[in-house]
């Protein structure tokens, strides 16, 4: 599959090919990769991949993309199977690669105001790019997309309610260069990317820190705008929002001008009075203060995200750099990682100094035995728009109707051996009352008590037959009875599950087990061969007969030879679709592609 | 000795009279504590320790501070040695108990750009006790000078020149606050606060986070304003400076009102709907989606803090919840702690829920075996507050003139045994080439070469005789010709030191003991005795002789026998003080505090 990548912004045109064959990154070429920009009336200079600057004709960007066709030429490159363009600003709508239509370019146009420089440069780039190849399909992949599986803890700002009505959020950015280092690391540590805690650090000139859990972006250091986050080459990053008010009633300065300077006069050129990097070590080694303290500053705010993302995910597993300071400066790597060993993160000195990169490798820099994996890659964010366009294509075949019934779980346990001695004494036999649809699953006769530091959830449900660890599964609105932040977990998977006190008529037993249960499908192999689903795919679905018509997203499909084919929410869920009875539900059209690659 | 404390805010006057003895807290008697409030034409709210509350007459806070003889009379109190004020804002000024006088009070005056609201209600209230008390010293106390000791990585913001220059940097409040429950959570602990690296959650109204290493604040939550950082009861807490131009360009809003917006409207009010925890906590029980929200984000942004302060502090020894949510939320400190199993931190649910304080109890509710301990306490700002003029009163003697010579160290190293094996060859013996002034001490003639990942630096001395650990002094700008961030430690304190390779003829040695070395002074016993010091102690040094003026505070005073008295300063701090030859300092009259109580 061959596609044809354009990154259109207001002052130049980056434009690569790429071949996909296969879902991974592993196996895809790049063709050509250039950039056009410094338009001006005498023409632009035009980069192509490694090779020396030279000179073109064009003197503004709808120039340079007509110019393009003849680079093509001259390479020898046609039968493009999609045409994808990076998109700076896909707001709370586009979560996925996207076919560019009239009413997704509409919406698209109407997150302006979200990104009034970037989105307008975009779409002149998918306008010019229609009428030079009006018979190949146009995609968008945007920069927000990886980011929207943020939770709303991280998301959210404490504002009035009518700002955030007006779209005021995190989105976060960078999200292609953070998905695609987080694949790059993943498949570098031979470890699924499901099974990780991220973080990646792409510090270029602009700058962001990304936590990624379990292969999704969980939070993101920029927010609303770039402006939020790390110290950058001459954005401010983080500052007290107090600022505004100081400048405007000590320097009569406006939030216009203040926001102009955030984004141009400040970062590492306000502290040591220039923007690179490079310049701002050499000028630190011959002794100048300000550019000590910049190094400094710059370290340290990396160093602080780090540690908050850890808390954030529970935990780290992996360090990734990336950008042109996180590729290049050893330095800085060091500055950044130093202080982190209580997280269990040690470099070798020798590797962080001798990192190569280049043909997309990733080589490690953690010292021997250390916990924490370190890694240094390239980022490559038009192959990753070429590879999610591709992969999109591939699963954008109609779908045959998948109608499932779905059945609301109230709270209830699952015991193991330990749990039953202890709540109800040593052998006790749990009484089957009612079996499950799920063959050999029943509900007991007895009842358990759950108590946490706010309050206690009386008559618990007891599942049947007995596992091999205890687990309680609740609501998010009882987590809040109960006073315990429970984290959503598939039923099994109780990392970072959290602590609760069970009590029975013979005593009380404290588990780690205590979940909100994800919401899922269970699908035997028949039907899941017969819809082309397998094991770990997320689907969308939609639920009809509700009384508030909703769809359900990121659902996991579990797979089993012994599965009845049916979906699982939880009260709050019901509640939230309105449901009482009896209800089936659809599975829609594209399978989430997230988790497929790498 | 006894202290009258007032802290007269806008709307409201508290104050409180304390009999304080000896050095340490815990021998500080509370004779009266009371708050006037709610000012109206009919009168206000009067409330006096833990009874009911009352009414009186004053109408403003002048007929308050009036009222208040009244009070003493009728509680018996009277003979006071100062007048402690609280004053919000101290600029970088102000580090410790300040005696007000015309030159101090313009000073604060000067200050109201930072604190347009506090600051003159404090100066008020500092004028009419004046009037009351003639003849009584006042003295003022600042929320922000206990954060005056964070580096200036921590309160930099990277803005502007010109804006630094017009005071905006990172200030930090509640410093009174944090202080106390650092000396407490020590007491408690029975380890000395030097030992510890501390967090701080002070969750009231307001709410910040404060980093505390070694009894000193190294970064806090709060900023230029108290609007930075956590969420809060109507306050916003972070947000990203581009939302000022987002609600300027899309709802027309200037930077005062959206400010106004930050600080009224906002935090838990604009969250859930009302700014009391207590409620948000009922409301998230009973279902309300808002309520819930409003709670995980303000747990998940508090355990950031903790995971970004354990990484500035390079990890955790103890996590210290006060303010009235920190005081009595157990399923606010559960959820904040949760996820953090990482650190080492695990919280004890039974001790986490029966919480009992009053009496100044500091219980710890850490898991049994867990290596972070997690208190809890109440805040005690006014007592803290009356303690630190106390201290200041009692050192507020006339010192004897205290002359000592003053060294510059250039970079060196001491060996041990190890390291003079694999760089010089296996039992080789080092030749003393010249003695230092300390007795017994000489630089020897052999060199060593130091590499870090962006430089060497050659022909490094080495001290002998040989030490039980082999460890690296260099200045700030050596560590970034190295391309090494190594921490400011006293000579002998590895904690944190960076690693770094020797070369010598006959091979390399990698160590950890690379540090900037902290000025400090090396005195005899017999002129500690006669200057009235104390090993320990943190003392202020003018220099004279250099060319250009300098006091270096917070030198550290080692006492020894054996010692000769001189000051050591290293190349970077010789040249910012310009100094050529031999020069001589003395030290100033106040022996600092910080490091005396508790």
């Amino acid at each position: 599959m061959r596609i044809l990548v354009f990154n259109a912004g207001s002052s130049s045109l980056k434009f690569g090919v790429f071949d996909l064959s296969g879902q991974s990154l592993a196996g895809a070429q790049e063709r050509l990769r250039g950039t056009l920009d410094r338009f001006s009336s005498e023409g632009c200079d035009l980069k192509l991949a490694d090779m020396a600057k030279t000179r073109a004709t064009p003197r503004d960007l709808a120039q340079a993309t007509a110019y393009v066709p003849k680079l093509l030429a001259q390479a020898g490159l046609d039968g493009f199977d999609a045409i994808a363009h990076r998109i700076a600003h896909g707001g709370d709508r586009f979560d996925r690669a996207t076919r560019l239509d009239p009413a997704t370019l509409d919406q698209i146009r109407a997150l302006t105001p979200l990104a009034p420089l970037h989105n307008p440069a975009n779409l002149s780039g998918v306008e010019m790019a229609q009428t030079l190849w009006p018979d190949v399909a146009q995609w968008g992949v945007f920069d927000t997309a990886f980011h929207l599986s943020n939770p709303a803890r991280a998301t959210t700002y404490a504002v009035p309610q009518s700002w955030r009505d007006a779209g005021l959020r995190r989105y976060g950015f960078h999200g292609t260069s953070h998905k695609y280092v987080a694949h790059r690391a993943a498949d570098a540590l031979q470890t699924p990317l499901r099974a990780l805690r991220l973080v990646s650090l792409h510090l270029g000139n602009g700058a962001s820190a990304c936590a990624i859990a379990g292969g999704q972006s969980v939070d993101s250091s920029m927010g609303l705008t770039p402006l939020e986050g790390l110290v950058m080459g001459t954005r401010s990053g983080d500052v007290d929002p107090g600022l505004f008010g100081f400048l405007h009633r000590e320097m009569e300065l406006s939030a216009p001008q203040v926001e102009d300077a955030l984004y141009r006069d400040s970062g590492l050129k306000a502290l040591a009075g220039v923007a690179d990097m490079r310049e701002v070590e050499a000028r630190a080694a011959a002794g100048d203060a300000a550019a000590q303290l910049a190094i400094n500053l710059y370290a340290y705010r990396a160093r602080k995200y780090v540690g908050a993302y850890a808390a954030a995910m529970g935990g780290l597993d992996a360090l990734v750099f990336t950008g042109g300071i996180g590729e290049n400066s050893a330095s800085m790597r060091r500055r950044i990682c130093d202080g982190l060993e209580f997280l269990g993160l040690r470099l070798d000195d020798d590797r962080n100094a001798t990192v190569a990169l280049g043909h997309r490798a990733a080589p490690q820099i953690q010292a021997y035995g250390a916990r924490v994996n370190v890694l240094v890659t390239q980022t490559a964010e038009q192959l990753m728009i070429a590879q999610e366009v591709a992969s999109a294509l591939r699963v954008a075949r109609p779908a045959p109707a998948r109608r499932l019934p779905v059945a609301v779980s109230a709270r209830h346990v699952h015991l193991d051996r330990v749990a039953v001695d202890a709540l109800f004494g040593a052998g006790y036999d749990l009484t089957p009352a009612r079996p499950l649809r799920q063959k050999g699953h029943w509900s007991a006769e007895e009842r358990v008590s759950l108590e946490g530091p706010k309050g206690r959830l009386e008559h618990v449900a007891i599942l049947g037959p007995l596992r091999s660890h205890t687990q309680a599964e609740i609501s998010r609105t009882d987590s809040f009875a109960l006073g315990v932040d429970a984290p959503v977990r598939q039923s099994g998977d109780l990392s970072g599950a959290a602590r609760i006190r069970l009590h029975g008529p013979a005593g009380t037993y404290d588990t780690n087990g205590l979940i909100v249960a994800a919401r899922h499908i269970h699908m035997s192999s028949d039907d899941a061969q017969a819809w082309g689903l397998s094991d770990g795919d997320m689907v969308d679905v939609s639920l009809d007969g509700a009384a508030r018509g909703l769809t359900f997203t990121h659902v996991l499909l579990r797979v089993s030879d012994k599965a009845t084919t049916e979906m699982h929410i939880d009260t709050d869920e019901a509640n939230a679709a309105g449901i009482r009875g009896a209800v089936e539900g659809e599975i829609m059209g594209d399978v989430q592609i997230t988790q497929r690659h790498g």
